[in-house]
């Protein structure tokens, strides 16, 4: 068959069968970023091995010992990953071999590759809920820090992207806290659920040996071992809840990053995002390219679509290990550089950015931004219902527009002209830091609001 | 330009803008489903408005007294919804003014459409958080009941969808009452964290009205209010998260399904779905269509799509609320409704199914499904390293193989001629009962075990 | 089992088994849409019958009459459909036999439930697609319409939504016209590759009745009958393709309601979108919220989700039919049904807008947007490599930032006294109006060019 | 701020915002891919800048040869790429210049990396077409080779998985030679869809250079230029149309792979995969995981997913360029590489398996499944009325079932005693081998007819 390959194969793959198989078999050139974490897993079983008397402490020393000569190798990027060997367990179990010789052979008794690779799989997306919630947690005090400084610098408060109402940039950056510090809450659920060992489950039904898979799972820091051998090797729902998490943080991104973009326009101009963060033009000074915000708002889409590979591919497959699985870990590895990689480059965005606190202002002193405010003091201080109430704002806005002034530059007369109980104080609601200032209601854009936001969340990070 | 409309419009649309407005605007052809939710909200604040004097107590008397009535009319089928009133928040008010007239203009004070549809939502969804544990509460009993009754009937362990090992059937089913349980969970999670009331955040910026949010909070069974009015009405993360925990459930739903297809073939006769659920042939007596397995199946197309759907509506919004959002509710409705359907419909089959014992536990028979077992014995028993074992249990094989024959029907003699050390006691480890009873480590197959878990379970539930 | 059904099935099917099982397998709830293309697919299939002799003339003329009486029935909203009687094959023969008797019943020679859903579906599918076409040519006329008037209106020209050059907004439009003739070349292409006729495949296998599947190809419009009997029957292509294709043309409308949208601020104020295609605020009159454009926006939320759906439901399905087909249907309706309306919207939308000249040709003066028109001039006429001729531009552009003016502002004495071979007839190229004019290369955004594309799309449709 | 970095940034990175920023705007790593047409690109783009007068021919010349100096060095391995310079464009640039000198800087005359990555990234699809078309014949004419093989194999039929009636597996590969046959089209009228040269659209307005666009489509194979130029740099409709493609490919690989997996089990063995496509046991020697079969049916996961990752990106972006839109390429790199292999190895595995024509003869031979035959024979000969034949037909089958035998094996008179006017002819239609050579019906399962698609099929290629 191997002289006939060109025919039959066709397309790019000249080399005949074997080399299709070897490419779509082995999984080596990704799964050797579960390195650690296979080494790991291995030290704690062969510790454990022993204690349970199933192998001698020599030789779980020996192959403890080795193991930690192995993961040296790795990391000073000096091991020969090998493709015939398939898969990171393979490669380091061979050479492992090469360094302590026959107790090596031992390392595998009461295990199987169906449960080791369960195993490293959950450590190394246990340590991605790690490490994002540091990057969720630095994006939030970065947060804290621009919301501070601007608790009671006044913007728009946009529906449909129209002004609707003011409020303070303080506590539009604060939305985004209470959205990380959520994706934070849910890492820590996923990351808390997954954490049981399926160490120890060995091909699918568990094992006549008499091992203790409690000990195995403490000294890998996880709370117990899973309960069932067929699920714990079928079982990728973690991997499954991470990418949920992580899309839906992605999707939090995305809407930053979208904010950033519109307010970075030569229209809006309400941020300037820093020359870190941009790309410009050798001839066009003020084109500052939003580019980082950009990627960071595409993120979502390779997110999702990893969530949706890996739904797709688990899918209707009957328990327990099928090849199929070997698809898991790429989806998760690129989703979650990704995420890091943007949650990164928004913390450091967001630390970066200027906001121009003067035309953010202006621009949310128009379009009558105060009318709820003078509608609400109708109800609030003359009793009229609330229809009632929008009917006289209406009639007063139709007023300041025809004299060309905003609702706070008519004079009492006028005010009194359409409907006589009006009083001076009406006043101290107009304007747009009367209205930011009014709103005190819990999680109102009061700037004391915000900042008891602030303070409160610092107290808890 | 309405008389021109057949031109201009083109495809179906006869009828001109106002119609295809009309058409793509209102939302009542399906938010009439949060009607009741919508009527506690309101019930809610008008307490609340009352409380804090914001409106009389005879207003909110009254209002609350109108809520009901409209609720039993809309329970009753009474109701005439309309188009025009666009949404159910606008059609509950408006027939509440023809009840009880002016007071029904005092209800929407310190409160926006914003606000309420957030709440309104949530209301429903978590509902369904609380429907969905019930439904998973059952399948996970008639699991049990199953397992209990199999906790010793053996039947092959696959993987690849080839025989591996022997397990017993209780033990398989019991990998599905973890992941059912892992699916409770994971929406008691999702239920906690959407547990916030955002009523009184306004219409983005919170209210300068003396509200007490913490109230209508704890009325409607809320842990707190939420605490910035801007994420209030942007966020729709508890939709999401319901949708990501629905596709999750809908995927292992998927896999026991795909399992009772293949295991109800004419081929692995391994159980027989009840007519009940099933389909026959008019004059094919044998043929019995698994269509409800199938289309339990087929159920996760649906819901990870309404995911992926909100998703990619979400992507990108700009704070606070925009119109994309109405997008929302009918993806997570029919998701949901699709989930409980196919959970009933899978209780249902699985309370129903016959499993055929014996032709499980021959197959579990074949393929040499116990050369583990003799292999583990061979490490365990003579110490032979892993790697020898698996050598020597090849060699046994093969010599069965050659004489038609399985493992324990190998003869000591036999056994001697290959490994001089092997005792009769082998034969202890060999044949699928004993198999599966030796493996009694931690979540193994062992009956033993597989009834300890069963207890456990329902110790817990 | 009954009595126990609120135990057992939990959650809202208080009802028992029969109830879910209904509830679950019954599709005459959405299927009955496929009213008329099923009973087209029947009067095909009774002529057929009869001119290849197997039933008679008179039995072909009884069923093709009463097939009409039944259409009439259902068109004319008087026919009972029956849950009972599962979906719209069986709804229709049952009403069928009701009013001719006992010919009814020799409909379904030579025919199964398998290829009827089959055809009646591609028939539903392929007049989608020509609903489709018909919207998208209705919207590429709106779009030439307002293209046409503003071929020479000068807009800037967006890259990362910052200004980088002068364009008009004629050149803009006629972008997404490029977008939604694609779209119609790809509904073209897939009604095409669907235009096969699978009625006669019968269950599966074809069958021993010397049918004519051309004759009944061929009355019902198809280019030729489907080549093989097991693929006629679990193919789903055509539907897949259909979503493949509303995806991509719901991407295009996402865009351009994204624009609609930003360019709708009150930061932009590029366009004023009528009254019709917005919602206002009673108190807050310069309100005009975008709601159909972020409708259409959303839209792609729902349509790729269908597309997810349906490709989860195929993925790993073994031939011929599964029941987990029935899934695909309401996926399909949904995503056409809404595209069809944000086609319709956004034709609306675009017929009624109105663009404001001056603010858009005053934002496209900004931020130097003709620096590349002056370092391209150096370029050719000059002779000066591409980068010496962008540092000319940049201590040219950097020297009118100093003086607060804009390039075309600065005196020839300035050019010169940057470069010294700088003549006159540069400010020809100067001015958003110059730098338009002179963009004719093929396909450019000189209004020359602009004009001629619209008079090549005109002469095309 | 770098001093600060490992408390500013979180996560993984402790190196600061610099190395973030390369880390998420580089697109280098991954688009490197493109070298091939980028260089082919600017070759043709120099070539017509000579020809136009706007460089020089000597210029011209310089720089194409150089470029073919560069792409040898790259397709030796022998470049150098730099993250610093971002992308491909860049890096081949940079070095045409240490190469060439002084002209290297004219060769980005009239051009921008905005149309330069669309006509590279389009070049690169276009290319993937031709390679998956070549890739689909390849499978074609080994499921040909297969299906003329076993023309006259019978097996059962499936519906729901159910046997249902006898046809060939000539005939069943052969509904997979339409699905790939279709797929080819699909591509076919990708590839004519996105075959136009955006070359010359320059940055997105088109140039005031004397170009000739149509010139650089020609060189290029393009079939026309782009008529648009805002279209030309904003559109990834090409990579989108090609990811629905593989898409849908793809599922007809999950669904073929699945029957093999499920057909090369125990209980079904229906076929026999080499050893090239399996992994085995090494003590269970009639283990033969289906490896390769598994991995195929995975693989419309992260195709699936490519194309929703993708599709999210886009939705909503303003027009022109973004940066955004580098998220494209990995998408459709991943995607198309998977789908090459797993093209290629299923190919393999149809070539090299091994049908076992026994086993599916008496698998299609149990379950009464000619007793559709049967009942049509009664339609047929008896002109029974529909209903009443498949009455007739439980009836006996009801009696053959009671006797413990099969259709074919009751006498004559059990026939009649059911049904007086049956012949002994009617025998003739009964049995499988009969069943099949009877379903004449155009792309019915007869294997004259079976014959006939193959020899139409080896026409047609």
């Amino acid at each position: 068959m191997t002289k006939t390959s060109n025919a039959m194969w066709g397309g790019r793959f000249a080399t005949g069968p074997d080399a299709i198989m070897e490419a779509i078999n082995a999984s080596i050139g990704f799964d050797k970023r579960l390195a650690r974490q296979d080494i790991e897993g291995s030290r704690a079983h062969a510790a454990m091995l022993a204690a349970t008397g199933i192998i001698t402490d020599k030789d779980a020393e020996a192959i403890r010992e080795g193991l930690l000569t192995v993961l040296s190798e790795i990391e000073g990027g000096k091991f020969a990953f090998s493709t015939a060997l398939e898969d990171i367990h393979m490669n380091v179990e061979s050479r492992l071999k090469e360094i302590i010789g026959e107790p090596a052979g031992r390392l595998h008794t009461a295990r199987s590759r169906n449960d080791q690779v369960a195993v490293d799989f959950r450590l190394w997306v246990r340590d991605q809920c790690d490490a994002v919630d540091g990057a969720l947690l630095a994006i939030i005090q970065a947060l804290l820090a621009q919301a501070e400084a601007a608790a009671d610098w006044v913007m728009p408060g946009f529906t449909h992207l129209q002004v609707a109402q003011p409020v303070t940039l303080g506590h539009h950056l604060m939305a985004y806290v209470e959205m990380f510090a959520r994706d934070r809450s849910r890492f820590a659920d996923a990351r808390k659920r997954m954490n049981e060992s399926p160490l120890g489950a060995a091909a699918l039904a568990g094992t006549s040996f008499p091992i203790n898979r409690h000990m195995t799972a403490e000294a890998l820091g996880f709370d117990r071992p899973t309960a069932n051998s067929l699920d714990s090797t079928s079982d990728r729902d973690f991997a499954l809840e991470y990418l949920a998490a992580a899309s839906i943080c992605a999707m939090h991104l995305s809407r930053l990053a979208e904010e950033l973009v519109i307010w970075s326009t030569a229209q809006f101009r309400f941020v300037r995002m820093s020359d870190r963060w941009s790309t410009g033009s050798s001839i066009m000074p003020q084109k500052r390219n939003p580019d980082a915000a950009e990627l960071i708002r595409a993120k979502i889409g390779r997110i999702m679509g990893a969530n949706v590979a890996l739904m797709t591919v688990m899918k209707g497959l009957p328990l327990t290990y099928s090849k199929d699985m070997q698809e898991d870990k790429e989806q998760v590895f690129d989703a979650s550089d990704n995420l890091l990689l943007a949650l990164a480059a928004m913390t450091g965005m967001i630390t970066d950015m200027t906001a121009n606190r003067d035309v953010m202002e202006k621009a949310a002193a128009t379009g009558f931004s105060t009318a709820t405010d003078l509608a609400d003091w109708l109800v609030r201080e003359l009793n009229l219902p609330f229809r009632d109430a929008h009917h006289v704002t209406g009639t007063l806005v139709a007023l300041a527009e025809s004299k060309g002034c905003d609702l706070p530059d008519l004079t009492l007369a006028d005010m009194q002209s359409v409907h006589a109980g009006i009083r001076a104080d009406v006043f101290d609601v107009l304007g747009v830091q009367n209205s930011v200032a009014s709103r005190t209601s819990y999680g109102g854009t009061a700037p004391s609001n915000v900042r008891a936001q602030i303070a409160r969340w610092k107290g808890l990070l």
